[in-house]
This record gives C-alpha cells, structure tokens and sequence, in this order.
C-alpha cells in the first residue's frame, strides 16, 4: 500500500514540542512534510496575510522536510498546498496544541483554522490539542492518542470537507476514558483587560478574562473533557445560521 | 423611546470611507460610538491580541466618540464592550466593507468576526459590505440600504447570538431588486502565490488567487448578489458539523 502523504502544521510555531510530538508519530504512519508558523501564531484565528508578502525557511525537523514561514496557520496551509508541495497531501494534522481548543476556543485558535482552511481544500484535515499551555507539556499519552486516530482516520473513507477538533484531557493515560463525539459545548470569555501605564503615562491594556461554559448537555466537549474522554467535533465552515433564517424571512419583505 | 447605543467597528481602519458611511448612518438611527483599528485589519479573521498589548487613541469620528485601537477587529469588540464603553451597546454594526464578504470569505473577514464576536457577547450584531474594494467606492446606496436594515432590526425582537453577514452589489439603487434571506455560498479561493525575489536574492510570495464558486444553488449569497439582490446571510459560532458528528460514531469505539 501505498504510505500517505501528511502535511503537519500548528500555531505555535515550527520548534514548539507540541509540533515534534505530532511529527513523531505521523512519521510512523505516512510520508511526512512541516509547514509551520516561524513563531508562535496563537490566537490568529483564520487570518491571512495578503497586505504583505511571505517568506519561508527551508529546513530539517525532527528528521522530516520542513519549512518555517513568516505567516499564520492559515498561510502555512494555503501556501503548502499551493506552492511548498509536489502533491496534495492525504491529510493535514495540527497541532498538538499546547493548551485546549475546546469550545468556542476553536474560532480564535490558529491550529483549528489551519485544519479547517485544509477540509476548505478538500483535505481531510485534524487538530489536536492538549490541555496543558505550559511549554513543557507531557506529551506521551496524547502521542498514543493522537497516533491511533490518524491511524484510523488514514484506513476510513471519509467525506469532503472533513474536519475534527479533537482535545485530549491532561491525564495518564491509564486515566483517559475513552474517545467521544461530540458538539462544541456554548461558552465564552468574558475579558477583564489589565490596564497599564506605559513609561510616558499612556494607557495600554493586556488581555484577560475568565472562560464560561454556559451549558449543561452531557453531548459537549467540555463535559467530556472534564470526565476524562478525548472529546472529538467534527466541525465545518458552512458558518450560515439555517435556524435563524428561517425566523428573519420577514426581513426581505421590507423596502430595501 | 429611548435611543438605541450603537458600536460601530471594522476592519479597514477608522479612517476608511466605509465607516465614516456606517456611522452617518447610525447617527440618525442612535447615539453612536466607535471602536475601529488605527490602520486596515482585512483578513484578519477571529484574530485576538494576547501576546502583546492594545493601545487606544481617543478621537472624535464623524461627530461621535471614538478610539483608535491598534488591535484587530475583534479586539476591538472585546476592549469595547468589556472597558471603553460605559453600558453595554443594543446593536453592533461592522463595515461598510471595501468588497465582497461573501461565501467562504466570511470566515477570514476581520468586518464579519468583529460581528460574530459581537453576537458571542449576546449582541445583536450586522456586518456589512459593499461589492467594491476600492477606496473611493461610492456608498450612496449602500448606506440607504443599510439605514434600513438597521432600523428594521432596532425595531424587531432578535433571537440571542443574532448575527448576520449582509452584502451589497455595486450597482445603483435602482438597480437593486430587493433583499434575500440566503445561505452561504459553497466556494473557496485557489492560491497562485506570486514568488519574487528580494534584493538579496531570497525567495518571498505575494497571495494571489481565484475565487472558484462550487455551487449553483438559487438560495446563496453568490446566487443573490449576482442578480442584484442585497444578500443577508444569517451567521453562527457553533461550528459542529451535526451531519458528520452522526457518521463518525465508529471513531469512539476504536482503541484510544
């Protein structure tokens, strides 16, 4: 058979653990290449750069091609697949993330949007992350995890567009429950920005703020992280509300 | 009645000629103020500054209170609702944005993630664009139809995390048939980065690309704007895909 071909990214950067770990373990599943951020890129949503120009950096990593670029996860992706690679890859792998996706973390995370511009190129594309920020994560159990999914992703036919977000608790191993599908569990941040003054006495403020979950189902991601399952949403970027407009109809009939 | 407080943001910056529209507009309809990046932020997507820090600049704008905020669009939402402004806004309106944001260009507009960040707040919230990217683009009738909308919506009940992406063809008013309810177009871009060379000989790329429409469906955006309807697509932050998340229930029963 035939070794697939992976594209492997992240957000925080070509020389973050998060990303050899990733690395390792779809070595021994496929043909590996890297196209990642040359910084950490957290946080950019689905940005692009197109005000600017890009610049990459061949390079080895952990025993595989690399390339490090100047842009964001979404650059990375988009510039792999249509210039950096001789091939459209069979799959694209983000991450591990160094902290969770969860929730409504996954429209701000650029490891998620990096896996979600690949299903936009009809690459059956995943992101990993682990619940852990620290640099020195231990990756050991999520490696396991992380290598039996693409393994079982890589030998299913999956359809177009696909994209999962999956998090991993931050566990043992001998801890993790199991593996749930899941829907994106309702929350928010509710910032609380730290205002400063600068050495000229102006103003300048950091980002804070507190997480809420504000639902209760046992069908979400939070709930199964928090009762030690690897939580999986599948997710897509059809964004239209086909609830809502059903309800807003009455706006066409105003004057325009 | 009392007047409704209105936040007005974008994406190309508080001195684009979009806003300064937006703005005369919410002026007749509110008490308005404005939170706008100091220089273009396009495509900046769900993009957040938690590396770094934000600084502000106040100003008047148009005859209203406004900062100048060097983040993105949605720090902007964020510093907004939670420090600058005094209550919490009724509505929040984005744009008007140089160029189209239909179809998959929703996800990386900074214009549209600034609403969507809006209706995550439990804000009622309304990007709006104007199928011309140029500077001088003419917002005659872009602002009679968006003043509509506006006052449409101020004056309806709207369901918690109402948000919606309301693009507008570049053709007289005249020429505008009236408004359609519609879902998101299914499309992407196909990348074909410019690479040069840079005075020392390196290799950087420019993103260009085509727009490919995959979908010819008479209920889209794309479908709309191109028989000069105004196209109001109804948008949402759950990006589970429940179709998918129905198939891959196999993936919970492998060994994890």
């Amino acid at each position: 058979m035939k070794k697939p071909y992976i594209l492997v990214v992240n957000d925080d950067g070509i020389t973050a653990p998060g990303i050899k770990a990733l690395i390792e373990v779809s070595k021994e599943l496929g043909d590996v290449v890297v196209v990642a951020p040359d910084k950490p890129q957290s946080g950019m949503g689905h940005a692009i750069t197109f005000n600017s120009t890009l610049h990459i950096q061949q390079m080895e990593v952990e025993g595989v091609p690399g390339y490090a670029c100047s842009g964001t996860p979404v650059d990375c992706v988009k510039l792999a697949v249509s210039t950096l690679l001789a091939k459209k890859p069979d799959l694209i792998v983000s991450g591990i993330n160094h902290g969770s996706n969860s929730s409504i973390n996954v429209i701000y995370s650029g490891t998620m949007s990096a896996a979600v511009e690949g299903a936009l190129q009809d690459i059956p594309s995943v992101g990993f992350s682990l619940l852990d920020h620290s640099i020195d994560a231990n990756f050991g159990a999520a490696k396991v995890i992380t290598k039996n999914i693409i393994g079982n992703l890589l030998s299913h036919p999956l359809p177009k567009g696909f994209c999962l977000n999956v998090n991993i608790p931050n566990v043992n191993e001998q801890l993790i429950v199991g593996i749930k599908i899941c829907r994106q569990a309702k929350g928010n941040w509710v910032e609380d920005y730290d205002a400063r003054k600068d050495p000229m006495g102006r103003t300048y403020y950091w980002l804070t703020g507190k997480f809420i979950i504000d639902d209760d189902g046992t069908d979400t991601d939070e709930w199964a992280l928090a009762n030690n399952y690897v939580s999986v949403v599948p997710v897509k970027h059809d964004i239209t509300d086909y609830e809502v407009l059903k309800t807003i109809k009455w706006l066409a009939n105003e004057k325009v």
